[in-house]
């Protein structure tokens, strides 16, 4: 599916340079994907890839990982007519009191996120998902960072599934002659070193 | 549109009852549209309903306010395959470093939030548009709760089209014989000491 590494890269959605991760890491590239949605024809394309990747036929609901995953989860369910939630940030305060919005109660779910890196934003909705009373089985994002979220999932019981990778994006858009060899390498290079191999 | 009212209540997002809101009145009902997307085929008929009530004509891009707005803006992106982005609720200190996701330079943008009390966070929302060199065109919100947000948000040169209020679902689902004339009378006695009369 290298369309879709050239089309996240030429919209704008894979950027090269230098940029902080939330761990504090430095990487030479950082994918954003929330701006999919300006992209309409994309995202539907990408959503139903995803759909048919995931297989939707065990699955009563479908649940985004706030922000991101949200218009995903919006987009799952307004193309399939599965029910959606999503899963807060933080509790709230005031009016109710839940992490997840939407009574996933004896239902089993999807969880989606746009990418995933070390899965620990999947588990926290995973969590959120079983403490609501619903049975997550398992988990889509469009991109894997590969850096341990598979294996965090599964050690859970829950299976993720993806659409492409980092690497993989790299790997279609140096051979689409879009990056230099020297981007490539360096971002190759971040990915051996950041890496968690899973079996 | 009284199966709006209907619906709404007979599936829990009208709920009656002690709410303390974020502005620290105490409310005798709580309007939470959040659960909508639960109900993929009322999400979907209000959505279009919304659409149709707002007109999308002179509209190239929606934004949605973070986080009920989000599933709502991109009901409306898939229905109608017009690019749709968010406000966060706060900047971020990662990565890239923005209000708004999603670029909406130079275009016409509607944004919508699934209910309006004072317009302050809808305000917020059509600054960023601004900020990010988008022209807010209008607002949409599924229920306006009357208190000022017409008024702010005409003060700020937006229109804000609504699906309906709280006092009309209040009446249609008494009319219906849903809650009690206790229940009702309580209801209309807050709305008319906090409602805001607009010209």
């Amino acid at each position: 599916m290298s369309w879709i590494s050239v089309e996240l890269y030429r919209k704008g959605m894979v950027k090269i340079g230098s940029f902080k991760l939330s761990s504090g890491v430095e990487s030479p590239f950082y994918i954003d994907l929330r701006r999919l949605y300006m992209h309409p024809e994309l995202a539907k394309a990408i959503t139903l890839e995803l759909i048919r990747v995931v297989g939707l036929s065990d699955v009563d609901a479908v649940v985004g990982v706030a922000t991101a995953g949200i218009p995903l989860a919006a987009y799952v369910s307004c193309l399939t007519g599965k029910p959606m939630a999503y899963v807060r940030s933080e509790r709230k305060n005031h009016g109710t009191n839940s992490l997840i919005e939407g009574d996933v109660s004896g239902l089993r779910v999807l969880v989606v996120d746009d990418v995933s890196t070390t899965g620990s934003s999947i588990l926290r909705a995973i969590e959120a998902v079983r403490e609501a009373g619903g049975t997550p089985m398992k988990a889509g994002v469009i991109v894997d960072r590969e850096q341990g979220a598979r294996g965090a999932l599964a050690r859970h019981g829950v299976e993720l599934y993806w659409l492409t990778t980092a690497r993989r994006i790299f790997q279609d858009i140096y051979m689409h002659g879009l990056i230099t060899e020297a981007v490539y390498r360096s971002v190759i290079e971040y990915l051996d070193k950041y890496s968690v191999v899973e079996g």
